[in-house]
């Protein structure tokens, strides 16, 4: 369900720091109950001509994507305290590098989400619950 | 108008897999009268330390990310209709490799999209018949 | 805030068609009083078999995915209007290379945003013109 896309420069991670950095972003959704197998990460390079920022290339920076589908935020200060959270996750991975980084979140209609072929359960129903102990989707 | 983007593993498709997967999305869409050049299809290949599901590098995954502008979907029933249908336009593909697959849809503003400096004739308009019959813009 | 994916085929553009093309995407904004750094735009380079427009290899074609959060705008008119304008940004650089394209716009929370750790000031306020001045974001 959270697709995150990290549009990166070159270098900016090893493979070792793009696997702890997708760690913990599964942890930020699975700390309230999601299964870990809904958080994808996609990691993409770019190179400094391909990424600019202000009309100059890009180095050392991340432009991060977030979608969510599974729950959507209620009023301004939820959505406001949900991503100085996010904020905080990134901000782990992208301080102690250097990094320059910015991100925001989309959030798209539930309804229109399956996973291998099935439609998820409702958020915080037995059902997903046992997702998330198995890791992996069953008919329920 | 459709835009989907198929992030994917290594080696999940050939091209004769990719164009013939292209072709059926088309398909979907020709088949309610959209014109078949609105079906942009992208495959992006990530290795597995650049595509991480639940904290894990991926191999034989699909994540897929739909866009959707022409038309919009009315209410939570015909969402599921609609994505039982996109589901098994997925599945037919993916199931034969064995290939892990999640997708969602996102619904953008029509009014906010153009084709090749023109804009798009309503859906089911006969200027749009006319865009269909010849597979690209015209001034209408 | 305003973040362009360029989807297009190879040798669309060189390296300083990319950044000309980016500058005047900058520029776009900058004039509506938008700090330059909140620009975003991601080159997106696809080989023929991975980039499909109804079911066929595409070449000479760009497909452009703009992701606008700082202001949203009105009403149908009013948007209609930003196409256009959105819309002359790209055939400047499209239309002397003869190249296809077509665009869209997704609209997301302002809420669901920060750069570099911060809030980014409403928009018009004292605040933004001192981030424009300055180029970077700083507390406020």
């Amino acid at each position: 369900m959270p697709l995150w896309t990290i549009h990166h420069s070159p270098d900016a991670f090893t493979s070792q720091h793009k696997q702890a950095f997708a760690r913990d972003i599964t942890g930020y959704y699975t700390r309230i109950g999601l299964p870990a197998f809904y958080v994808v990460v996609v990691f993409d390079e770019h190179a400094p001509d391909s990424m600019l920022i202000g009309g100059e290339p890009a180095s050392g920076a991340l432009r991060v994507v977030i979608e969510h589908i599974a729950i959507h935020l209620g009023g301004s200060e939820e959505m406001k305290g949900a991503a100085r959270s996010l904020d905080a996750v990134i901000a782990k991975h992208a301080a102690p590098r250097g990094l320059y980084y910015e991100f925001h979140v989309d959030e798209t209609p539930r309804e229109l989400w399956m996973v291998d072929g099935l439609e998820p359960p409702p958020f915080g129903s037995r059902a997903e619950a046992v997702w998330a102990a198995r890791n992996s989707p069953a008919p329920w």
